[in-house]
């Protein structure tokens, strides 16, 4: 085998990586790869048919011999100690102007740790979200990369040519320095989380309230994915509603536990909002239904010890205009919480990020993917520091349009016992925002009493305390 | 000057340390303090009057000589880099078996960071969450002390006598190792966000929906403490209500800013509770608000882009007794988060609590108190184990008999575009928890759908994976 000759080298072949090595390749690109697992290796060079295009290896010194200098080493290994070992297995061994891509969803600040670490070894760190799935790695996925400016010119044309397009645009950009492009993609997954949280209420609200069945609600789904709800979540909901199970009669859907696991992003997502300050309730109840679906124990004894109301029905064409329009707002203040979050944690991080770009190569590839991003995009492009999306023209006319079907439909759940907590505080949310008087007044009062905070009045300047009690 | 006769030293003379040195002087203990600031030296001289009872000086090596040993050193100053700082001063100084305890509202982590460091050198460590305010530091604050148990015994006559008392009862005891003392007054400070929010909204309620006056909510909040609802957030909001402003003619509160600020210990309970996987919305959605509310120009403008319905009026009489059921049945909820993020911590960090005790030292003394806490002592009491207040028997049936008012009120703010996000977070909670079925069965089928990430069923065991593309 001649020696440094190939591209692109990808360490870890699981299924995401496999696929992705293989996109690399589709796209005329020589890579090769490295995985401690023979099978692994074995199935990529099956897979993968000419080796001279694809290969791999399970020894590192023959993987790092076949890459081009200066080497462009992505890894799609578990976030976490994993990365931290490879990047100290692969340390002694690479030459100065190396890159290492961390395609996997490492938290933010190790990415900044390891970032200064490689630096003063002379190596470029990136971390790079990549989203799209298993099928997204093989097909086209979105790619949120983040480090150095310069280092990037080596792996543009290859991120460029794998990246999923939106009508033949690239959807991968340079993000920002340090740990930027990690930091989109965690709170790429936080809206997921929200977004997944919300086709879930709706998907019970439709069952529930419309009495509607499994064929029923993949039409209503089917149909909102032809619309301005088009949307890979929404598309993937039609089709598992459709899809029968195989061990009996019926829809796979109804067999299924309801007991969501997560893996940390979304999480990571709230705790940060926390730390700069921005809300983001949408996405921190998505966590924690989550939570409260995995105590499912709990909840199958406190279901015995409380009855609830016989939900009322609602006739389903009517319902199902409402829950389209439901869903269209809750997901519009979902993206408008985690863009907001951005747009904090650019200032605070100082990853100088450009929200219009982040929203454009999210419009195909990602999980989050949807005809809203490209009005997203436009809100951003025509005002780069627009504080939220509610405040944008076109959005504030599609609130305006579809709110009354949430105040409708968060009263018949609140009434009717059906837990819309999505919904919920998206329009919890909305109307707070919106409210030019909000009762915290009493709070700032609460705290003077008693703790001497202090506080501020509306029609004076200054910080005032007052002894309250009488 | 006579050395070593002092029974307890204070760093930190603000209004906070000069209140509890005060207490402990007053209870037959001698006492002196420490803070470089002239002024807090010699008003706390002046103040406690005796100087053989109560002595401060603004000289370190004074204040170490005057204290018996094993010296027992309270900190009564700014959580943070501060409470190093005053240690390392100390630190050359002291004696083996010297207590120190940290009475601020310290981030649990730096505590068991600060009692591994000191415990190599010989020195006690306490984390020691005191509540109450000014006002109960000097009258009975309720004092949350964890650390070593032995350590405890040098302490205990000195919390036993300056606590606050529930009938005879002091609200001090011994909590756990380590940070467990801090880590409980953490949880207290998330469910007094949580209660504080729901107050606020409940007040925005009488006012919007009643279009009822300062001085009639006055009265319904007074009226309310005399009965279940009675604890001390209620009762100082009903002496807020009526307090006058002394700039013009009206109440106090109409005048307030209503942005309100936060010290970080709701956001800490709030990101611990889901790095432990426990829900709490009642708790996050607080400190959103708070952040929500900080946002003062965006409301402005998006106030003036929305419009939201005319709230209708409900009648004053009925609003009253339905606010006073819901926010009984928030309480409740929000003291069960709470206690629930607390059981889970126990077993987490092994600080092996036990609650029964956490809800006795809270029925008096801090900002939480209430009349609830003897009910939840008993609770726990009967079963220390118990997952979730919400799965006691006379918790359930307080949960019944109020829950309709909750899901009217939480029904009108949806629909009047008045926000209640507490109130709401508070009853979908309990619609989740309660629930035996869940629709997160979609977003388990969602995520093995884009991420193989698998499921399990409901009717066969192992995990699944399923091509759910046709």
């Amino acid at each position: 085998m001649a020696q440094h000759t190939y591209d692109f080298g990808l360490i870890g072949l699981g299924v995401m990586g496999r696929n992705f090595i293989l996109n690399v390749a589709d796209n005329g690109f020589k890579a090769f790869g490295f995985d401690l697992d023979k099978e692994k290796v074995e199935a990529l060079q099956k897979e993968g048919g000419d080796l001279d295009k694809v290969d791999a290896s399970t020894d590192q010194a023959t993987f790092l011999d076949a890459l081009q200098l200066p080497r462009k080493i992505m890894l799609l290994v578990p976030a976490g100690k994993i990365v931290d070992q490879v990047i100290e297995n692969l340390l002694p061994h690479l030459d100065e102007g190396d890159l290492i891509i961390d395609g996997g969803n490492s938290l933010f600040t190790d990415t900044d740790r390891r970032e200064a670490y490689l630096k003063e070894k002379g190596i470029h760190f990136f971390g790079a979200g990549v989203s799209g799935g298993a099928k997204g790695a093989r097909k086209g996925p979105s790619i949120m990369p983040g480090g150095s400016r310069e280092a990037y010119k080596e792996v543009k044309p290859i991120f460029e040519a794998v990246s999923a397009k939106y009508k033949g645009e690239p959807c991968v950009a340079y993000l920002g320095p340090k740990s930027a492009g990690n930091y989109v993609k965690m709170v790429h997954n936080g809206i997921e989380y929200g977004l997944m949280q919300l086709t879930s209420e709706i998907y019970d609200l439709l069952g529930k309230a419309g009495d509607m069945s499994n064929k029923e609600m993949h039409l209503a789904f089917d149909s909102w994915n032809k619309d301005r709800l088009q949307s890979f979540l929404v598309e993937i909901t039609a089709e598992i509603l459709k899809k029968e199970d195989e061990y009996g009669p019926g829809e796979l859907v109804d067999k299924i536990l309801d007991k969501a696991k997560q893996k940390g992003t979304g999480k990571w997502t709230s705790q940060n909002a926390m730390d700069l300050g921005i809300p983001v309730p949408s996405i921190d109840i998505a966590v924690s239904m989550r939570e409260i679906s995995a105590l499912k124990n709990d909840r199958i004894a406190a279901d015995k010890i409380y009855g609830r109301p016989e939900p009322k029905r609602i006739e389903k064409k009517k319902l199902t205009k409402m829950a389209e329009e439901a869903l269209y707002f809750s997901f519009i203040v979902t993206y408008a919480q985690g863009l907001h979050q951005l747009s904090e944690a650019s200032k605070e991080y100082e990853y100088d990020l450009n929200l219009g770009t982040i929203a454009k190569i999210w419009r195909a590839g990602c999980i989050i993917r949807a005809r809203l991003l490209a009005d997203i995009t436009k809100a951003y492009q025509s005002r780069p520091d627009l504080p939220n999306l509610l405040l944008d023209p076109s959005f504030s006319e599609e609130i305006k349009a579809t709110i009354q079907s949430v105040r409708e439909l968060v009263s018949y759940g609140a009434e009717n016992g059906i837990p819309l907590p999505g919904l919920s505080n998206s329009l919890t949310y909305f109307d707070a925002y919106t409210s030019g008087r909000l009762p915290l007044n009493l709070i700032q009062a609460q705290r003077d009493f008693f703790g001497s905070h202090t506080y501020e009045r509306t029609d004076r300047t200054g910080t005032f305390h007052t002894e309250w009690e009488s």
